[in-house]
C-alpha cells in the first residue's frame, strides 16, 4: 500500500490520484500551516510531480518562495502552481462567465485551475443579468465553449439566464459577494438550484476550483469518447 | 373616538382608513372563523363600505353566500369582496407578470386587489427568463405601465432581468412555487432583495395584496400630483 | 415571434426550445390544475411535439387518461410522457446510483427523463457509504457510464465517495428522505456541496429530473464533438 | 453594438444605461480594487458621464483624489461622485426617516443617491416607535413627500407604523444595527416584509442606495405622466 | 419522597409544586394519548387539587368528558379545566393585547390561565399598530393593568410600541399567524427580542400560558411584598 | 462478494453486518412502500436471520401481519421485529429517562430496540429539569446503568443536568415534542450539542435507535474487554 | 411639543421618557461617533438630566472623560453614566445569576443598570446546571430577590431550573459566550424560550441592560402598589 | 457546602467534580481574562490538584507561564496543562481520525486531552473519504481502539464511513474546517446527526475535548466492569 500515498504524519499525499480519477493531487492551503504546505510541495517535487494549491494567502506563498522552492503565484486568483502541467492540453474549451468585476477572483481561481489542467478558457467577464445587453453581445463567443461555468453573487440570476440561451451544460459558481440578505452567498447558491432553466448543477459558495475540475472530468470524457 | 372605528370586542372595523391613507379597508381571512368573517362583513355593508378579503377559503365564501350576503368570490385568487368599488378609476396602469403559469394565484390575487381599488391591469402571465424571449416579446406591453409586478418562484430572477430593461418602478413578489431549497418561498425572496438591477423593492412571499397595494398608492399619489 | 411560442394566455408554450437548447419542453406539474395541465398537453400533441411533465400527481394523471389523450404515467416517479421519443438516441450511457431504497422515485425521475431523452441507463440502486462492499462490488458497472448520477438523501456521503473512486463527472442529487435534522434534505444538499472529492456538481434537493437533462446536455455535447 | 458599453476586460461599463432606464450607471465600489475603480472612473469621465459610487471606503476614495481626479467623497455615506448632476431636478421630495442616530450611514447613502439623481431630500432622522411622539411631531413633514424611505435597524417597526398613518407610498430599509438576534439585520427584513399595513415594499439590508433608486424611479414616473 | 409526585410509570406528577413554585401543576396536552390525560386527570381529581391543560384538542377533551370526569373546556384556547380554583383571587390586573383578531386564540390562551390563577384580565382585541388610533383610544385601559401580554402575530410591533407609552412591564408573546417570511412565529420573535422600547421580555411563539404564568408570579409577589 | 449482500434490485439486504459490525441489519421502513418492506423481511427469514424495523406505520404492520409472516409489532414505538433475538443477552444496562410523557414514543423505540439487541433496559420517565425532585428521586436507579440515554424535547436540558450529576457516558435524544420556537427539535439539538457537563454525545432528532444501538455497541465493547 | 424631546438633528433626546415610562432615557452606543455621544451627554448635562448609555467601547469612554465631562466608566459591563441616580432607591432586590465566569460582562451589564435605577443587586454568578450542589447552595440568597435575572451562554440551562425551584419570576438572559453550534447565542436562546419550568420570560441576546430595565418595571409596580 | 467548592466570586471552582463524575475539573479559557486563569490556576494549584484548560490563546499562556506557575502549553491544541495527571493511566485505547490536515488542532484538542485523563492515543490524520484507500491501509490500527473518534469538517462523512467498517462505538466531531456552504461546522453536523451508519453519537463543533471526555467516561465505565 506504500506507494499509493505518501505518508508525512500529518498529511498522506494521494500520489495516486491522477491514475485514479484523470486529476492531478492539489491543496487546500487555508488550514494548513505555512511550514505544513512547504513540506506538501517539497515532496511533490521530489516525486516529480505538478501540483496547484487553491487559497493559498499571500505570506505563504511568499515563505514558499523564500525557501527556494520554484512556484507560481496569483494573488488576485490565490493559487500557487508547482512546475506547471507538461504541455499536454486536454482540447476543450470552457467559457467561464461572471455576474460582476466582484466576482473576478473566484473566475480567475476556476480559470488558472482549468488552464492547469490543459483546458482553454474563453473569459467572459461582467456580463451581469442587470445589462442583458452585455450578455447577448458575447453570446456567440460563449456558444463556443464545450462547458460554461457562470460566477455570480448577490441574485446569482446569470447562470439561469444562460442556460436558457445555450444546449452546453452549465456549472453554476454562486460568490459571496454582496452584503446584507445575500448571507455571504446563500442567496445565489439558492437561486442556482432553484433555476427553471435546464442544465444547470452547483458547486460550493466561491469554488472556483471545483467547478474548473467538474468541467475538466468532463472534457476529458470527450475526449476518451472521441 | 367612536367615529374612527367600529368595535366589535374581537375586531376593531378601521373605518377611517381610506380617509387617513387613501386605501379602504381589507380583510385578512385566515385567522378568522367562518362567523366571524360574517359579521365583520355585515358591519361594513351597514356602514355602506366596500370591503376586499383576501386568503378566503372556499368554505367560509360558501358560508357568506348562503347567508344572504351579496359578494363574489374568486377561487383562483381567494379573494372576496363586497360592493365592487363605485365606479371610480385611479387612471393609471399596472403590469402583472409572472414567471409561471404556477404563479398565478398570486398574481390574480394582486390583480383582482388593484381592479378593486380602480387601477388598470395589463397580464403578462408565464415570461420566465428561462425562455427569454417570452419576455421580450411581451416588452412593450409591459412598458406601457405605470408600475410593474414581477410575481416568480422557484429562482426568482424575473424581477431583476425586467428591472434592467425598463425605467418603470418594479415591485417583485416571490412566490412559494418550487421545492427542495426554494424553502417555501425563501430563494426567490432573496434573489429579488439581492437583485442588481436598480429601481426593485421586495414585498412578503406569495403577498399579491400587498404588491397591489403598494403599486396603488404609487398610481394615486401620481393622480394627486397631476 | 407568433412562431416562437404559443400563447395560452395562463402559459407560453416554448415551443422552439429543442432548436435553442437542444432539449425538448418538459412541464412541471405540480403548480397546475388538472385543465391547464391537459390543455397544455393537447396543444402539444396538436403540434406533434414530445413532451415530458414531471411531479404530476395520480389524480391529475387519471385525467389526462380519461380525457382520452394516449400519455404513458409511472406512479414511482410521477412522471407523465406524451409520445416517447422518436427513436433516436444520444449514444450515451447514466449510471444512476442511490444511497437506499427510499431514493428510488427520485432516481426514477432521472432515469425516465433520461430514457424519454435518448439515453441508456444503468441503475445501481442502495450502494450507501455505510455497507461500502455494495458500492464496491458495483464499481466496474458504475464506471462504464459517461456521466455519474448519486441520488442520496439523510447524510448525503454517496456522491464524494464515488467521486473519490472514479473519473467520470458525478452529479449530485439530495433528496429529502431522512427525519429530524435532515431539515428536508438540507443535510445532504450541504453534504454534496462540501465534498473533498472533485468533480461533483450537485442540483435541488429531490430534483432527480434536473439531474437527467445536466447529464444529457453533456452526452449530447460529446456525442456532437465526435 | 459597440456603443451600448464600453469593455474594460474585467468590467463592461455600462453607458446606455440612463437611455434604457432613466438612471444613470453607478458603480458597486465593495468589490473593485483601488486600481479598478479609478480605471472605471477615468472612462466615464473620458465620456462626460457623472457617475456615483457606493460603499467606497475612505482609502480608495484617498488613491482616487490623490490621482488627480475630481470627485467629492463623504465618509459617512461611503459615496463618492463623479461631477455633480448637471442641475436637473426631477421636482419631486423624498422624506427619509430612520429609527435611530445608528441608522445615519444607511439614511445618507439614501439621501445622497437622491440628491444626485436630482430629489429633493427630507430628512427626519431618530424618530423610532419606542418614542412615538418624536414621530408624530414630525408627521407634517413626512406626509409632504411623494414617496417616503423608513430606515430602521433592530426591530424595524418603524415603517409599518408610518404606512399605518400616511398615504404615501413607504420603501422600507432595514439595517444591520443591532446586536445578537438581530442577526446582522434579519429581525427588521422580517418586520418589514410581515408588516400589516398596507403601501410598504422592502429592499435588501444596508441598501440606502436601491432605496433611493426605486424612489427616483417613481418620481420620474410621476413627472412623466404630467 | 413519595409525598412530592404520584408516579403514573408514564408520568410523574409534581404534586408538591403549588408549594413549591406558587403555581399549580398543568399539564401540556398535545403529546399525551386521551387514555393517558384521562388518567392524569383522575389522579388530580383524587388528590383533590384543581388543574389546568393546555393545548387539548376537541377530540380528547370529548373523550374525557364522555368519561364521567367534570371538567370545562373552551374550544378557541384549546383550554380544559378540572374544578375551577376555589374563588381565592391574586388581586391584580392583567391587560392583554391582540394585533389582530387572528390572535384569539392565544390571547384567550393567556386569560383562561390567568383566570385560572386568580388574576383579573382586561382585554384589548385587534389593537394592531398599522391602525395606531385603536391602541391610543384604549389606552387608558391598558394603563391600568399591573402587567401587560402583548400577543402580536406578521411584524409583531405591538409591544414595543405599548412598551413605549406605558410604564408597567410588557410580556410580548408572537404568535404564528401570517404567512411566507413570518416563518411560522420567527419574525414577531425577533421583532419582539430586538425592541427599541424598554420593559419588555418574551415567551415562546404561541404560548399564552407561558405569559399569563408569568404574569402571575409577577402578580403574587407583589402581593406579598404589600 | 455474493455472498456479502442479498441483491433485490430496489435493495441490497446487508447480511454480512453482523459479522462486520456487530450489530445485524435493521429496516429504516419509512421510506418504502409496503410490498417493498414484506419482499426485504420474507428475505431475512429465508436467511433465517433476526431483523428489527423502525418508523414502521400501523398499516404496512398490519399488511405485512396479514401475509402471514410472523413479526411483533409496538405501536408506540413504531417497531417491528422479525424473530425476537435468540435469547443471547449482552449483558450490560442502559438506562432510558426522558424529560416528559410526550417523549415516550421515541424512548420506547430506543428501549426496544436495546432489548432487541440483548440489553437490559431500564426505564425513568418524565422526569424533566423543571421538577428537579423527581429526577433526583430516580438518581440511584439511574447510576446503576453502564451507559445512559437521555430523551427530552423543548429545552432539551435533561441531559446535561444528569451528566452532571454521574460518571457514566450520556447518549442525548432531541426529541421533537415542542411548539413554536422548538423548530421541530432543533432547539433541545442546539442544547445538548452546547451542554457545559461533560460525557454527552448526541444523536439525531427523534433517534432513540441510534442512541440505543450506539449504547449497544459500547455494552458490546465493555464486554469483549472483560 | 418642543418640551417632550431635545433635537440634535442626529438625535431626538427623549427628555419626557422618565415621565411617561418611568425609567430615564439612556444611550446605546455603539452605533454612535464618539463626537455624537458626547453632544449627546453634553444635552443631558445642561438639562440637569442623569443617563446612562451602554456598549460603550474603551477609547469612546476615554474621548468622553478627556472633554472634561464627569462620568464613571465600567470596562467590564461596558456601561458608562453621568451624574449617578440622585440616592433615591426602588426598594427591592434583583438576583443575578451566571451560569459561567464568562458571563460576567452580561452580568455586570444588568447589575450595573439596575443600580443606576435603583434596585438592590444580588449576584450569584458561576452556578451553572453541569454542578448542581453549586446552585443549591446558592438557594436562599436567590429565593430573598424580588425577581431573579438568568444569564446563561452555550446550553443557557440555568434560568429553567432555577424557575423550576422558586416562585419569582425569573428574566433569561441568553449570552453569545460559546462556540460551534451555539450560533453566537442561538442555542441558549432557544433552551429558554422552550424552557418546560414557569415563570420564565426572556430578551435578546447578550441584552442584560433590557433584562434589568424590565426587572426595574417589576420592581417600580411592587413599590406603587404598596 | 464549603467543602464541594471553591468560591472565588467570579467563578466556583468544582473541587469535588472528580469524585462525582470521575473526570477531574477542566477550565474553558475562552471567556476568562488572564487574571482570572492565573487566579483559578493558582486555586487548583493550592488544593494540590491537576487540572487542563481548553481554548487557551497564546498570550493568556504566557501571562500564567511568566507569572512563575509551572504549566505545560501546546499551541496547535490551545491547552495549557497544570501538573500532568499522576501516572495512573484508564487501560484503554482511543484512535482519533481525521478527514484533513486542516482538522489537526481539534484532533489534538482530543488527543491531548484523552492522555491527561489517563488513555492512549492512536493518531490516524488524514484520511477522509475523498481517497478511501487512505482510510482502508489504516483500518487494523483504528480496530484496536475501544473508542474511535473521527474528527471531520467540510462534508464530514468520515465518521459514517467509519462507523460502517466496524463494531466500535464512534463519537464524531464536526469541524469548522471549510467555507462557503460549510456555513462554519454546519454542514459536517448535519452530515453526521443523519449518518446511516450505526454506532455514532456526535458532540459540538471543533469540540475535541468534549469527545475525547466522552470516550474516556467509557473507557473507566469498561475498567470498572472489569
Amino acid at each position: 500500500m506504500a506507494d499509493v500515498f505518501t505518508d508525512l504524519g500529518f498529511a498522506k499525499l494521494d500520489i495516486s490520484r491522477k491514475d485514479r480519477t484523470g486529476i492531478a493531487e492539489t491543496i487546500y492551503c487555508a488550514g494548513k500551516t505555512k511550514e505544513q504546505l512547504l513540506e506538501i510541495l517539497r515532496a511533490f517535487k521530489d516525486k516529480n510531480i505538478s501540483v496547484l494549491g487553491t487559497r493559498c494567502s499571500e505570506d505563504k506563498a511568499e515563505f514558499v518562495q523564500n525557501s527556494g522552492l520554484s512556484v507560481v503565484y496569483d494573488a488576485c486568483s490565490k493559487i500557487i502552481v508547482l512546475k506547471a502541467s507538461s504541455g499536454e492540453t486536454m482540447g476543450g474549451k470552457i467559457a467561464i462567465c461572471t455576474g460582476g468585476t466582484a466576482d473576478l477572483p473566484v473566475a480567475e481561481e476556476a480559470a488558472k485551475t482549468a488552464e492547469f489542467l490543459g483546458a482553454e478558457v474563453i473569459r467572459c467577464f461582467d456580463v451581469g443579468v442587470a445589462g442583458l445587453h452585455r450578455l447577448l453581445a458575447k453570446l456567440e463567443d460563449i456558444r463556443q465553449a464545450d462547458v460554461i461555468i457562470a460566477v455570480a453573487g448577490m441574485e446569482g440570476a446569470l447562470a439561469g439566464v444562460i442556460a436558457g440561451l445555450v444546449e452546453t451544460p452549465v456549472i453554476a459558481v454562486p460568490t459571496s459577494v454582496g452584503y446584507g440578505a445575500s448571507f455571504s452567498g446563500l442567496a445565489p447558491l439558492l437561486t442556482m438550484l432553484n433555476s427553471c432553466a435546464e442544465g444547470i448543477s452547483v458547486v460550493n459558495i466561491d469554488n472556483g476550483f471545483g467547478a474548473a475540475v467538474t468541467a475538466c472530468r468532463i472534457l476529458r470524457r470527450m475526449k476518451k469518447n472521441v
